[in-house]
């Protein structure tokens, strides 16, 4: 039977601030990425979502992003590969030991916004999050955008990896996410975007702004959990696969 | 043989702000007491002192504080038991990764600054942090004062617990300190400092400003890290404890 | 003709994080209070909101608190006269940075959550922050609970002061609010809220908890502006009290 | 009489942390850029920082930067220009309250570390910088790099500005500054720097690394105050300035 993981970003409340419909959502995806305290996230905020994950039984994901509460960790900062291995492994360790306290176990890191993003291109910061993981334990999964150098970084050094495909974004014929500059840059239908996650899962391929198509490896589906209407996509996405025969679950070693 | 453990304060520097002369202490100190990043210390600091204090065989511990960069941990915050035990969670949690990356083992947890006082004589607080050292790992040891709530805490949850004494401050009737307020609060004098550390230790007894004697239980003794002459101040303790024939050695479970 | 001020904190956003629905409360009161970055806003928010208040004609005022985003600032932390000082001055200026480049001027100050409770009861505390203000400023006006220390501090220096009333909070006989952790604390039927505020205005007095009558001063009344209805609520206070024929209109000095 | 401004980045301490012999060096400067509080700086050594300065009296500039207190402001944040402008202006802001509420006025404006550099040839981010210091006061002074996007963006807003030239660093024949990477970066030699600088000032020139002269306007000089022997190598400037009759002196409108 086919299997797919959907991951989506959790926990990212902070303190008096509300954000995101973690409790519903939870129940239609099968991994939680969970803010670390740097871009998102607190204590408090952390303890509460590892809670609902377990219950819930989700497989709980650490999700390091840079310092920057303010920006939201979607602005990239100029770091070097030994701090951003610091800056990784101290988020890990934050929300591994809510993890542990709470009965559970820590099954992936998904790296946040900017440092998602800049650790796609480039290869030592790619090598520096991998080490980071593999430090802290060679047995967690390295989720990472599909084709990416994180991905490849994560291989190489002897982690499972996760490829993450998205269902409401549009791809260049170079593998990469259209940039949110350009008007094209995401899929707004829900109809549209679950099609091209069935696509992806079934065919391993995905058709791209160029009108090609392109071989992708779908472990893993980003459901984003910060739209107006998350919970809505969410659930239409994970009931379109249930439809289509496939089994929505987090990705075993 | 009498044995004593030493323990100092490190990892206090913040990315381009120095403090303490981490590298020397660590020669004469049995226990470190590694900031997590909430009062002093950043992810940087932490992998480096961590690597520090295991090339020196002493014993590492997590020493979590109030979020309080600017006041350094020193100022009372009010927050719930709840926010407590979460906030202390997460610090251990931190630290762990660091230890874990660099082949080690977390062995105790000392509160810093404002939340070692407040714990000391606040019940809630004090189980607050008892309860987030044992849902972290019930192997760790409480560093507290020794009398203090916080160390009734700890043995009350089953925490292996280690009671504090202080070489340079002075004692009241009652067991507690003298306030840093009063002309008298610390003893400058090193000579005097090592006789009253030679006297918890091997009569658990220390004279009080009141001129009477009061039983206190010795397992640690802290050392000052950040004053001028705290290197020497800590070759000096040490050598006299060696001197009167008592072992300097981290606690053992 | 009668008079009085209604308030409202606005500004609270940080980053991604949304609070408020500021756009609408500033169609129903005649002074905002806005956050300075410490205990919630940040710049861009902070400018945002100052335009918004200078387009609808509405008294700007600092809304200075404790540098505790994460406990927005509604937590106690122990400071020194001078440290509160300097906190205070801080933030005012920051905030007229913004006045004055969108062409305004700063009207008021009202201290936020922890600091207004602290420096409602603390002398020291509130003479702190009445010299700040007077500093950066003789002109501006202080917001205080009307009878509070704060209130006096201000008056003594030589600053214009407003004394402030809540429409949902009961009052006790020696002038305080009733806890929030009492059950009766605040008033959630907005036609009691209502006549408590008209009989503020136009008698000067209060019904107390206790049954008893007590004199108050109401200079300005606060509208909470982060409750579910608080849009709702704003309006219905101001529309009672024009409908009574008291004009809403911020303080002249 | 020739004459030229020397300046240094001072009140950079933060907290408990001390950075800098500012006391010291402000004898030796005529202008003074303080930290605000973002990259370094906390609200109480900014009032005492302008203290110094006004008892010495040096002329006072803000020197705001990056969000990044770890970091130091020394690491490229991605801001929109929009967020630059808002970033500088509560800077800013802030500090004129310190220096209103002592007395002073504030002279000018040094962007710092990263924000300088960025701004140096990023020209949206240089208009951004100038259109925050002329919103809050047209009269302030621009200090940057000379030669640089930001100076031109000062200058066609209608600032007045002062180029910026260094004792310390070696140019490019394309008027930068050499990478900090490149082994001939930095010129230790007091003698070397002192006379790069009195070429600057007097003939407007510089010897680049490559051999070559080039044109320079030297309003300004950076001392920086960070290093080990900052004390003594501004006593040498200045007195090497004296000595070959230059007036060290603030900068004029």
């Amino acid at each position: 039977m086919l299997k797919v993981d959907l991951n989506c970003d959790l926990g990212e409340s902070f303190g008096a601030y509300r954000m995101g419909r973690d409790e519903e959502i939870l129940n239609y995806v099968s991994s939680a990425n969970i803010a670390c305290g740097f871009h998102a996230g607190d204590p408090s905020t952390m303890r509460k979502t590892v809670k609902l994950a377990l219950e819930k039984n989700v497989g709980i994901g650490a999700h390091p992003g840079f310092q920057d509460l303010v920006g939201f960790g979607r602005r990239d900062i100029s770091m070097t590969p030994k701090e951003i291995n610091d800056l990784v492994l101290y988020q890990i360790g934050a929300l591994s030991a809510f993890v542990k306290a709470e009965g559970g176990n820590l099954a992936h890191v998904k790296p946040h916004g900017a440092l998602y993003n800049m650790a796609a291109k480039n290869k030592e910061m790619a090598n520096a999050i991998a080490e980071a993981i593999y430090q802290v334990d060679p047995e967690l999964i390295l989720f990472g955008l599909a084709g990416s150098e994180l991905i490849k970084s994560g291989e190489k050094i002897g982690l499972h990896t996760a490829s993450e495909v998205f269902s409401d974004r549009t791809y260049q014929q170079d593998g990469t996410l259209t940039s949110r500059k350009e008007a094209n840059a995401t899929i707004t239908d829900s109809k549209l975007a679950a099609a091209q996650v069935l696509k992806m899962v079934r065919e391993h391929k995905v058709k791209t702004i160029q009108g090609t198509e392109l071989s992708i490896r779908a472990d893993t589906v980003c459901i984003h959990g910060d739209s107006e209407h998350a919970v809505e996509i969410a659930k239409y996405i994970s009931e379109s696969l249930v439809h289509a025969g496939i089994e929505v679950s987090r990705i075993k070693r």
